[in-house]
């Protein structure tokens, strides 16, 4: 059975109650929780790698490692395995979500994450960290409400859902427009916007609770009605139906699509 | 044990000899093949539709349909199965492959399609045709020889194959830049760049053939060492370090991935 996934927005509290970072410590065995702290998406990993690890010991966490590979060669060497010995949780930092992938996508350890989640290792992620979880990633992209064709770029992320496609920092940079976009590339796809200081906390069973201070919306692209994303060439806008809208607060239950291959 | 996938560059021979359009008759049966033929990638699906029914019957097809619908809701209706029934190939025309995508991309018809693959219907496309088979497609792009973070754009494809991307007018108009980009986004991907009047037998065990007048270049990235990409933005070059580029004229044979889900 897998883990609990848990994006989180950016901007995380990691100062005062520092509730969303407690929260994934409780659910990775509180005292008892050997966590793996993913610096790899950041331009300065050590500092943040530091960082995380002195916030997670302060929250009682019982061991935390920071992952210190820097080539592709050391992800792809079955040595790194050890990082991973007896861990509860794998967290991943913010930065650039290309960066982590260039780094780990598709290697030995990128497939050995995978099979621990799916083994019950929970995996939050902050920011790029969030973007980076599903199959389908955006990569990058143009902030704004209007979907268009060229503003957003997706590549391979970390495989850990294959339902999903998440975006993070969502209402306060205003990225509406390129999560719609997202789903019109990829119309299987559930498309969420995680605000900052907020995550979903999203169950193997497709159950999803809201914690934080901000919302997460939900853009269901599953039952797509009608799109013309082809017919109107890179910034101008296009056409969309069918596509079903939710904003949820904290505290707010979601059924989500189950862990599992797609159809 | 599916079919053999024949992507084809695009402006094959459909005046004198046909040969590329000659040998998928051939495979779909000879004058047993009963091919669907699928135009909605064309921005005048009945013409194209007529045209390479006309073509199919004069190679001696014994009956060639043409895919008629126009929406979403269509592509979702059961009925839609009688299109495909008794069918020994299906071929996918030219045009714009996000079209044809945000018609049938993960509907009922889209997910038939895989199945009947599947269980051996061989599927030609030629130029969009082609680049739609894949699960990661390349939906548009710019061209040059150089890649650059921003001169490709992947999307969800039909999912006939999870190894590849495909790319097509391969050397006509200069894309190698933009297959390099492609498999900088999706590392575990073998990009294809299809010639004009040329095409790949795609076996499902892996073993690749070329025919036609052009050739065919692989781009495995497979094995990637080293990537940028996240560091260039825009249409900055960036640096790409074990990608295996391979140039194969016609009658080359080449070992691809088999047929299968990618770990």
């Amino acid at each position: 059975m897998p883990g609990i996934l848990m994006p989180i927005g950016g901007a995380e509290d990691r100062r005062a109650g520092k509730s969303i970072l407690k929260k994934f410590v409780d659910i990775c065995g509180g005292s008892d929780a050997r966590l793996l702290v993913v610096p790899l998406a950041s331009s300065m990993p050590q500092e943040t790698g530091s960082l995380y690890q002195h916030i997670f010991l302060s929250l009682g966490a019982n061991r935390v490692t920071i992952l210190d590979i820097t080539t592709r060669s050391q992800a792809n060497d079955p040595a790194v395995r050890r990082y991973l010995e007896n861990t509860t949780g794998i967290f991943f930092s913010g930065g650039d979500q290309l960066r982590l992938l260039s780094l780990i996508g598709s290697t030995t350890l990128g497939d050995m994450i995978r099979t621990h989640y799916e083994q019950g290792v929970h995996i939050a992620g902050t920011s790029a960290g969030a973007s980076a979880m599903s199959e389908q990633m955006i990569a990058f992209g143009r902030s704004g409400m209007t979907p268009s064709q060229r503003m957003v770029q997706t590549a391979s992320g970390l495989g850990l859902s294959k339902s999903f496609i998440i975006d993070q920092h969502f209402s306060q940079r205003k990225r509406l427009g390129r999560l719609l976009t997202a789903v019109a590339l990829h119309p299987r796809l559930v498309g969420l916007g995680i605000d900052e200081d907020t995550s979903l906390m999203i169950h193997p069973d497709g159950c999803g609770e809201v914690i934080g201070t901000g919302c997460v919306t939900v853009v269901d692209g599953r039952q797509l009605e009608y799109s013309d994303i082809y017919a109107a060439k890179r910034y101008e806008p296009f056409t969309l139906t069918g596509v079903d809208v939710r904003r949820l607060e904290a505290g707010s239950r979601v059924t989500l699509p189950a862990y599992g291959p797609m159809p």
